[in-house]
């Protein structure tokens, strides 16, 4: 059968090109990665409606930054593209800067929610460009 | 709390706007979206890989358009924008088109499994269009 | 020469699939796209500044929705996608709403502008959805 | 007027939050990943319209991933995001890599011409993730 896989939960995020280990990394990254775009673009929404500091252009900038690379680093990996270490690594970057800016306003629980979602992303997006950058010398090595 | 739903299956799709029947339509909507945009963007690289008829212009093309309307269409829905009606419409098209390209070429279980995931979200896009164009009188009337 | 066109001014929006006035319509079709893509992202920023009225929620989401569908238009063309015409009919939608909305607010340059921008690509969109509808009564001939 | 500039030259890629030669270097940089963007995604087509070594799976994939990263970092630098330095970063590394893709196929006009692009992006998206490094020490110091 040439697809074996990808029946079991419902989404399908898997690539070709890795197996094992490494592939359960790259699958979670996938999810984590969409999951975070879903949860800013939609934290867009709530902070436009509820306006006042949620609207500061600074908040919403970071908002929408964070949601598109997010979206981005999600398609290089689903593309099986090798230069997916270069977008997980800029991913991660903006995931910290988002959760930061969401914990900057106190009391909040969609935005202590957000920025949880955007830690478990950069993390995960950590150890993809990590893990890249170790096994694969020829790939990233600037 | 500001924030009571969304814990219970890993993804959190969903927006504020809706609620009861035809917020379950919506999110349903979202992840056939996100779902079949993840499965054509890797049917496009086995297809690549695949080579010969696999990587005719066309089946490659109507591949990426219909991820790229899926993607969009996608968040729109998040966002919780009044205009998604306008792009489940041609996501819906765009998905019936790649449907029938993938089955253009027999005997590939993987273009199979993309046409029925593109039939899937064509058939929920297509609710979507028509279910806001009749209780939204204001929103499309053109 | 392979690729002889292109370096009159600048951009080189030039797909191969279209020839003499159609083609002309296609290439302005793509830089207005292109343009009110710029504009809208930019009206965003600049609204998310001025606050009050300006960070509406609904007039920051018309613009979010008709950059990212403008967008989408500009790549099915660049990608000489027969499907632009589902893409061209839903932006120039988008884009009579942005204008729209744009217009709601009186007494800003910068928004008046943005409808401006707003009205030129609608109509070189509606241009484009009905000469290919016209033309291309099954859209897959060529 | 509250919006004196950008009239000059058809395309009004003008962020508010630069000034002088330092808002130039921007402006610059924002077109050269517009049209990087929009060469990269004709090439594409272009290629998978020639097949044969053209349609091959890295070459196609560096082609989606450069374009993809060139219209995220314009719209970086068209929503003022400080980001910017980070997906200009890696839109250069990108740029190399389709550059460097393009030119491993000899003999065709189109590819050098693509190279070219690439080339001239990945240059300007350096300068603008130094220059960003090198000014604004509080915005990416993580």
């Amino acid at each position: 059968m040439a697809h074996g896989h990808g029946h079991s939960h419902g989404h399908e995020y898997e690539p070709d090109h890795e197996h094992g280990e490494e592939h359960d990394e790259l699958q979670h990254c996938i999810e984590e990665c969409l999951n975070c775009h879903a949860v800013c673009t939609m934290t867009v929404q709530y902070c436009l409606t509820e306006g006042g500091e949620h609207s500061d252009v600074n908040l919403i900038g970071v908002l929408l930054d964070c949601a598109e690379l997010c979206q981005v680093s999600a398609n290089f990996m689903l593309r099986g593209s090798p230069h997916h270490v270069v977008t997980c690594a800029g991913c991660a970057e903006l995931c910290r800067a988002c959760e930061e800016a969401c914990r900057s306003i106190s009391g909040d629980e969609r935005l202590v929610h957000c920025a949880e979602i955007c830690a478990a992303c950069a993390e995960s997006c950590e150890r993809m460009a990590n893990a890249s950058a170790d096994d694969s010398g020829d790939v990233e090595e600037d």
